[in-house]
């Protein structure tokens, strides 16, 4: 059984963000985890890290109990996995239109590795952009489903501001804040990425259908569900995680104090991504969520997308710095970022495949050169891909 | 010349905040500054200290010129105490109902000497409340005079809320969000302070004058201007500085970028006072000077009375603490605090001068005293004055 083969095979065994089988597959890879689920035999190492993590039990009956529940956990993997048909699965999803990431793809946005062992084992992407390039200048839009007409307006304009300056939008697709970001994001140039708590093929809601055909043809709907997986309210909370992971930060626009929205917001305080609340009127119980989060100090207040732009902009480096003019003379890149400079036009853009043809390197190379290029201040983003930053190689 | 006559002749004689005059306060007193004027000799430590005031001024032409322009100065002052009468002003102040306070009365707020040299000379004081004592507990609530009706009802709650849990607010008596405020909080029981920018006897704007007529029942309207001072712009702006040293905290509600709420906010944190903002609709220009502050770091996002009350309630202490429950046992008491306590009733509150005549001390001892048992948790503040906090003296 192929890498791939397993990956689709323990999306249909184990629940998204399951830490177990995250687990399992960290230390025997998706073959062997697959293989151990149908042999039925947890491991020793397998308990002791169980009782780790579930400490609460007390030192008498553990052993006892922890061997019973994983015991039930190995066997109602091992039920799913007498069901599973990766082979039609993986044909079904192609047939579909959509295609399968695993890690170690050149579209694997490989700032997923940061959830560790809830790391997603494969997404389903539906759409025309590329999913790792389009989460490099990112943010994540979240809130409330019950949004005020204040509310939808402020997500819209968060959407085309942020998609006019080249920023992805990342969010989950739902009524409210969701579709109206998501709406907003498709009057501009830049994809903008649905993060799906169901099957890639499962419009949910249904009254979506319209937004996620535009999506697919000018963004990229995301789903770490097999197809046909219908929604389940532990798969809307596991799967605000992927939201947050994907992108620079998140703005929450709207969100009551339990709302779950302020789910996403923790899992970007605990991803060490930023996190930014837009206020509204202190009578509007869909805006006390968003002043918790300022009040308590985790959330940056913003009221513009330019001032989001300047919170994510500012972390620097790491993904995709913001130009600054050129620091590095032409002559020190290395012979490799060289050939990839030669290859990216001066006036219109091009995507990052066209300049790997012409570069003669892979498409992961060029990625990665094109974000040292970035930071050098020699290229830029637009919207249809990458060309020479103007004034930015007088060395030329 | 006595001390009060002197001041009331400070009043006309110099601008309010003038620094300069101040100066020389500290350094004579108010007769020996009013003795200066009228010799008309500025010394040459004034110049000196001038000098570092201004050192934008090239060393070479300094001397000169500063000489030049203290002479100025002390000419106007001059010209202003030709025609200053303290007597007069003194019998018209107090023939038209107010009352003047200066540094050293028991109603001299002493927060007001964290001002230093701009402290202002003397208080013109018009209304029923006692100033020093309404503004243990108070709050400086400020904005924008062009207010959305979101801004005035929220002002409204604000002032309601504070006064109705005890706490003074304090505002400049303005069209907008000060106006919304004082009427809200003539709703409650605690004393409302109005700080002119006019004379105590100026109704401006004159649309307020049954606002300030119901504020005179039900708290007081503070002024540093001789009787009959119309406002100035300048005046405004000095006078802001006034309601922020006199409460414990700011909180601005609704104010553009350029409002001159921002000044209040401005003197708020360079007091060292607490500085608050209330966030409003990323759609309403009104409510960006607020975003701003919050954005910042300067001012705390507060959304409710209580939230004000827990930030300034928290800074402890130095003016008047929130009881926490005894912390001293009686017998550790001084005689004089303990005589103070005898005369605390049970359940009415009564003002310090009844329980000043009961306990057989003066009026100043019994408000400190009072600011030391309510810290020590046996007594406490209600509308009509003080009583002893129940369970607050197990072991009476």
């Amino acid at each position: 059984m192929s890498d791939r083969l397993a990956r689709v095979t323990l999306m249909r065994v184990a629940e998204p963000g399951d830490a177990m089988m995250g687990r399992l597959v960290a230390a025997h890879g998706p073959q062997g985890a697959v293989a151990r689920v149908r042999e039925g035999r947890p491991e020793p190492e397998l308990a002791g890290w169980f009782a780790d993590s579930l400490n609460r039990e007390s030192a008498g009956s553990r052993h006892e109990r922890l061997t019973a529940r994983l015991g039930r956990m190995f066997a109602s993997w091992a039920a799913r996995l007498e069901t599973a048909d990766p082979v039609r699965d993986l044909a079904e999803g192609e047939r579909r239109g959509a295609r399968l990431v695993v890690p170690g793809d050149s579209e694997w946005p490989t700032q997923l590795d940061d959830l560790g062992e809830s790391r997603p084992h494969a997404l389903w992407l539906h759409g025309e952009a590329d999913l790792r390039f389009s989460c490099l200048r990112s943010v994540a839009v979240v809130g409330s489903r019950a949004a005020t007409p204040y509310g939808t307006h402020v997500a819209a304009e968060f959407g085309a501001g942020l998609s006019e300056r080249g920023w992805a939008v990342i969010s989950g697709g739902a009524y409210g804040i969701d579709g109206a970001v998501h709406r907003g994001a498709l009057a501009g140039e830049t994809p903008t990425v649905v993060v799906l708590a169901c099957g890639a093929d499962v419009a949910y809601p249904s009254a979506h259908h319209s937004l996620f055909a535009a999506v697919r043809s000018q963004g990229v709907l995301v789903s770490e569900c097999p197809m046909g997986a219908t929604p389940t309210r532990p798969r809307f909370l596991i799967r605000n995680r992927l939201i947050a992971a994907l992108s620079r930060g998140t703005v929450v626009i709207e969100a009551a104090v339990r709302s779950g929205a302020l789910n996403t917001a923790g899992h970007a305080v605990s991803l060490n991504r930023h996190l930014a609340a837009v206020p509204g009127p202190v009578t509007s119980e869909t805006s006390a969520g968003c002043h918790r989060l300022i009040r308590q100090g985790r959330a940056t207040c913003v009221t513009t997308p330019e001032e989001m732009i300047e919170l994510v902009g500012a972390m620097g480096g790491d993904l995709a710095p913001e130009p600054r003019g050129p620091v590095l003379p032409r002559d020190q890149l290395s012979p490799e970022i060289r050939r990839v400079l030669e290859a990216v036009p001066a006036r219109t853009g091009t995507g990052p495949a066209t300049v790997a043809v012409a570069a003669g390197v892979d498409l992961d190379t060029v990625l990665s050169c094109l974000g040292a290029l970035a930071a050098a201040g020699y290229v830029e983003r637009v919207p249809r891909g990458w060309r020479l930053r103007p004034g930015g190689s007088p060395d030329r």
